[in-house]
């Protein structure tokens, strides 16, 4: 008997989404690809998921770069020892940062666009290549509310965000119907990880324990979307926590 | 030890999304108000609960009415033998049916909007009432694709929807951090239940066996939603059969 | 030569909207019936329009009255002396107040959405019912950001202002292809008019001149929305402050 | 008395919407940089305006090098012989075809991105770089529906569109207060200039002589946005012909 494989790309710090997307997925029998630019980081999170029982493998890949998406899926949709190829594919790349307009550089403008928008092409269109074939298989992405809205200090952010939406509503619109199930999370808030507790030390005891976004809780709605059978599928989903003001 | 209570505002036939509810809530112990307006239909999905060793109890009730809702409310929050008061409400009342604009009464103006709006304005500020003191609670209004664009012959159902819609918003945004989770899910095609199957007879057939929204696929969701931890809640979700274009 | 008509559904005080659209139209050469139900108010507004050489007639209407709207309609479709039946309607009724949402009466709900929603429903189907059958028209309604954006306290408004708009955009769909331009003017933010300055008399001098939204600024795009030929039509519009944030 | 400047970027062939604007704000009596990377589409556009009385240079210019078009800037804003620092600025290019999602190559996701996303930004902040300061100006953005729903065939579009959008509804809420005037144009259908003509050279034939968008229809549109007193600014406005279905 093997086991389903997921690939999660875009993986860093333990106390980050793709690491708690990796541990849910494993706690339900998956094996999954941490795919990630750090070495260290993603064996963290692979030796983490092994010491509890799970299946996991890095994968070392820069997300930006077609030819490593290219050869991250080779690897994936290969049945290997004891697992099946990818049915289940999350894009969680991407950063943020507060810009003046005026002050952002080409090179900063095109940089956030490569990370969360053509690198969710490339993680897309693979996935696709890949899956729309066997005519199943989903594909989550990790967004913002700032794809929905412009905000002061965040042109750049938001023009990356909203391009990867229209790229996961284009696919779904493309290949629902052949079976394969697209959705975009709208990430509303801050997330309780790593990542936002370094940049802003006293964030959690400001804002209180539930006051942002629990990493598991965040994880488990990835996994309730996969789960969905395909007569009742989701596209679109937000999740904020209860105290943010929207 | 006492069962957690849900009510259903808005159940019909057996194979409806009311009943569908129902049934999930009670599968999870959940002692269940079935609430509709036809004795015989509520009186059958509460039976059919009971016999499968779940715990409902009927409501007869005309949403539309102020006073019937607002006792079917005391009766939900008042503890009774071995439940609590209720924390999970859906508004699961609508009609659909396509009119030409210039054809819509202004009579039929109105009574689409006290089916899907006005009830569910009694329903939302009476859970609110209620709930809200106690700091905890979710209130989940079925919605449609109507509430987000509005459609030739679809004047007035569109109306409706989009007025629920907001409705569900506004609350979420001045409950939200107190502690009353409120979510609306964009139902998008037809749900394959007795009201389509009367309606065109042929449809299952012609949409294939997951060409129309599943039943329990939908309520799946819905129980999803309400079992989010309040770190990372949802207010807006969309459902749809993987065959349906959007 | 005869004079273009043009109704106007919701005129109040001289610095109102409603005035600014009828003064806008007429200084255009159009015949305009300023409808309202204040006889004196109307009244100032009609006759301050000939005192300038312009066309006026006001008509005492309760817009939410089907029977008046139809007599409306029967009158401002007549060819009268030197006019032509109407070719220009807008729908501008609707009030604003905060109420906590546990605290709206079901009444209060229901008046609304009679007055922002109900009275929108009768004059859009009155308008479409007499200017379809002639292939030409416009029907502009007055919408605000509460139709997009459910917020605390505005659930009630919000739920009538989005059930207008969709109004709009389904009769959009069903007529724009046989020669009726249905447009929604999103106001977002507070009008420079009587209503505002009573309410809160100190708003101008705290905004500054130009903080609100000029009356003769946003009918100048009512104006511009109504001469776009078929070949270029709007939709939706949004009109604010350049001071307002949003 | 010297004449104010407008700067359209994006302008091809005569009969298409980047000439159009460039003939409309001369007629209007500003003196146009047309700006284009075809030396001989963008003299014929300048020559044919002066030949009518108006005034216009040319500006050949790739827009997807910020070396160029910082230039581009330096010339428009500064004060020439008879004509002011524009205050008026268009961004208008980009490119459109269907693409199977598969079939995209990383080139092409990124070419589109380059021209409709990537070039929008180097207009768009050397616009407000010069414009800020002086608390004056406008820029108008051609946006598309691609930017607001992803479709089958079109994600490359879709994200380069969509990016553009919230880059403009960044900038307006970065800076309306400060006086530079940002909006976006939703063009929804095809455009009757050459760029369709050639593609498809029945369209006209089929679509019916004002079943296209018409040049000067849109131009005169982007002409009243400029126009709008700072008391009612639009953002964004949508755009079709009568006969779009949407």
């Amino acid at each position: 008997m093997s086991r389903p494989t997921a690939v999660i790309a875009g993986v860093g710090a333990e106390l980050g989404l793709g690491a708690a997307l990796c541990r849910r997925f494993a706690a339900e029998g998956y094996h999954v690809l941490v795919a990630g630019r750090s070495p260290e980081r993603i064996e963290r999170v692979a030796e983490a998921i092994r010491l509890t029982g799970g299946s996991a493998e890095v994968a070392l890949v820069e997300l930006t770069r077609e030819d490593l998406v290219v050869r991250l899926f080779d690897r994936a949709m290969a049945p290997g020892e004891g697992r099946d190829p990818a049915d289940l594919v999350v894009f969680n790349a991407g950063n943020n940062q507060r810009i003046d307009f005026r002050e952002i550089s080409a090179d900063q403008f095109e940089q956030f666009w490569r990370v969360a928008c053509f690198a969710g092409f490339l993680v897309g269109r693979e996935a696709a290549r890949r899956m729309v074939p066997l005519g199943r298989g989903t594909v989550l992405f990790t967004g913002g509310s700032a794809s929905l809205r412009g905000k002061p200090g965040y042109a750049h952010f938001s023009a990356a965000k909203a391009g990867l939406r229209m790229l996961g509503q284009s696919m779904a619109r493309e290949y629902g119907s052949l079976g394969l199930h697209v959705a975009h999370v709208v990430i509303d808030g801050g997330i309780d990880g790593d990542r936002l507790r370094r940049a802003r030390p006293g964030v959690v005891e400001e804002r209180g324990e539930d006051g942002l976004l629990g990493l598991d809780a965040i994880a488990e709605t990835y996994w309730q979307i996969h789960r969905q059978p395909r007569s009742a599928w989701t596209q679109e989903v937000d999740l904020r926590p209860y105290r943010e003001g929207f």
